[in-house]
């Protein structure tokens, strides 16, 4: 079954880039911005209006577009999956409201976020608000196995957030500390989004392993490209503008990479920029000939393609249908936009 | 079986006080504080740090010893109970840290919360963490109504919590929108910490909603009992210190009923107070006069007496035990420390 798919990496021309995934979810995903938008209600008013402002600024929905895709895949039937796919939506968009939480000291910093709109303290409530209509929809779903994928993803999410916030502005991050952090903050809902179409179609465990594996490793892929895109320049309004990361002292693979390679030198440059947030004229552009003169953007290029491919393997135990193919071709899209 | 229970208010000599409650569920609570030490462990050090620190300093466990007692009046067996009450006080954890947050305006005013020590960010993501492993354990338990009532719970805290955050340095909510605030914030929780008792014990709809009744009530006359002890002094290290809500503008019932008796001058003073927060010397003590000129704090301990009793009387359909007497006391004991 290996051979009915390609695992090299596709040729940027090769793929079907996101449209055959949008096209495929498109009437089901019409469903699920209803759902979410009636289940966002609320008589506390700015509960609704904080959220719509977030929602509506949300995007692409990726994530619920993932779990419609994969009970597609796995031939669900009915309409389980919609309310499903709203929770993810959900669970992700409290998790960028408590992510704009900012600190006494970033305010300092002039720091602009979603919250400067609304404050801190709303961020944090609506977002709990939101994260709770979740677990109350599941509720509603009745299914253990859904709610059980989706509280072990919140938890890691929350684990994998602490632990960013840890091993923010502190240089002795390792490559294995970043995957780690990626693999728990972003990746672990994809994973759990792909999963749930798998259970609601009642699929065989072994089918709900291959769209988790499929999921995380896209995750994983996905943050890299993200990662490097805020090096590299524009992503054509996908994510956040190029430069941020370095401005607040993440720490992300391209920079453990040249940190690690990089001369004692150097090694002050990154800690006085990331560590000691001490920058000034200029110190972006010699970050990216640092970053360029030790490979390190090539590398993280080449790990991003190495999880893209991870992604598309893990699908071949899987059926062949179109909604397979849009989901291998979102991943190339997502890898893609590296070059 | 009415008569089996007093509804009249008891003289203060005449209640138990907290002590049978504590007596009666002392094992019990054990087994819980274990849980909770085991399940809020995680690779990521910040996370048992940091709840270790808010869980340890949360001092009386009050919602996981009413599903405890909750359990024991509804004859429920073996050990299940004491993970959800682990849950509930996961919930309350949570909710605590999040309350923390603050908002720009309020640090430059030098507010001192625990979030001093590690940070907006920190509080609100390990928060994350312990209401995601509550949702966990809830899983592995497996009850789908547990879940129910505590998803819903949580829903109603949350929206409640936003509620709270619009009538603030708000002069304009009236009683109506300042007990709907605390049923949701604080009542909904012990609400369904008593209701999960009931579930575990296989006990009929009927018993479900008494102690949901109870909790209600209870929560309720809790509440209002440490907003009307934020004016007339110290409540014996239980809660808060006097004077906090003053200083931050919480518009809580003696300040509501003072408000809707006062002249335009006496107006003015609330809302240069609680609305602008421009407090002086002697304003305090002159709020204080208010209130009590205008019965304001008589009549909210007529409120609280109001609620004890409703709790007492929800409890009349259920049988004499001694975890119901331990109940019963416990709202006299709450009541009683207004006097």
């Amino acid at each position: 079954m290996a051979a009915a798919i390609d695992l090299k990496q596709p040729k940027p021309s090769e793929g079907g880039g996101i449209e055959p995934l949008v096209r495929l979810v498109e009437s089901d995903l019409k469903r699920v911005n209803e759902i979410i938008l009636d289940k966002m209600q609320s008589p506390v008013a700015l509960i609704p209006q904080l959220a719509g402002h977030i929602i509506a600024a949300g995007g692409k929905r990726l994530r619920p577009m993932l779990t419609l895709a994969s009970a597609r895949l796995c031939k669900a039937e009915g309409e389980r999956q919609m309310a499903l796919a709203a929770c993810v939506e959900f669970i992700h968009t409290a998790t960028l409201l408590h992510d704009d939480v900012v600190d006494a000291s970033e305010l300092r910093r002039g720091l602009q976020t979603a919250n400067a709109v609304f404050g801190n303290k709303a961020s944090v409530l609506v977002g709990d608000f939101l994260f709770s209509r979740a677990f109350q929809l599941m509720v509603e779903d009745g299914s253990l196995k859904v709610l059980k994928a989706l509280s072990d993803a919140s938890a890691i999410i929350a684990e994998g957030e602490v632990h960013q916030l840890m091993t923010a502005n502190d240089m002795a991050t390792d490559e294995g500390a970043y995957l780690e952090v990626i693999r728990a903050k972003t990746a672990a809902l994809f994973a759990a989004a792909c999963q749930v179409g798998a259970i609601v179609a009642g699929r065989p465990e072994a089918d709900e392993e291959a769209l988790y594996g499929y999921g995380l490793n896209f995750g994983i892929a996905f943050q890299l490209v993200d990662d490097i895109l805020d090096y590299t320049g524009d992503d054509g309004g996908l994510g956040k503008s190029c430069g941020d990361d370095f401005r607040e002292g993440k720490i992300t693979l391209p920079v453990v990479l040249a940190y690690a390679r990089g001369d004692e030198s150097e090694r002050a440059f990154w800690r006085r920029c990331l560590e000691d947030l001490d920058q000034g004229e200029g110190d972006f552009a010699h970050a990216l000939q640092l970053l360029n003169r030790h490979r390190a953007i090539a590398d993280s290029k080449g790990r991003a393609q190495e999880y893209g491919a991870r992604a598309r393997e893990a699908m071949v135990v899987l059926p062949d249908n179109e909604a397979r193919q849009a989901l291998l071709d979102v991943v190339d899209f997502c890898v893609e936009r590296l070059y």
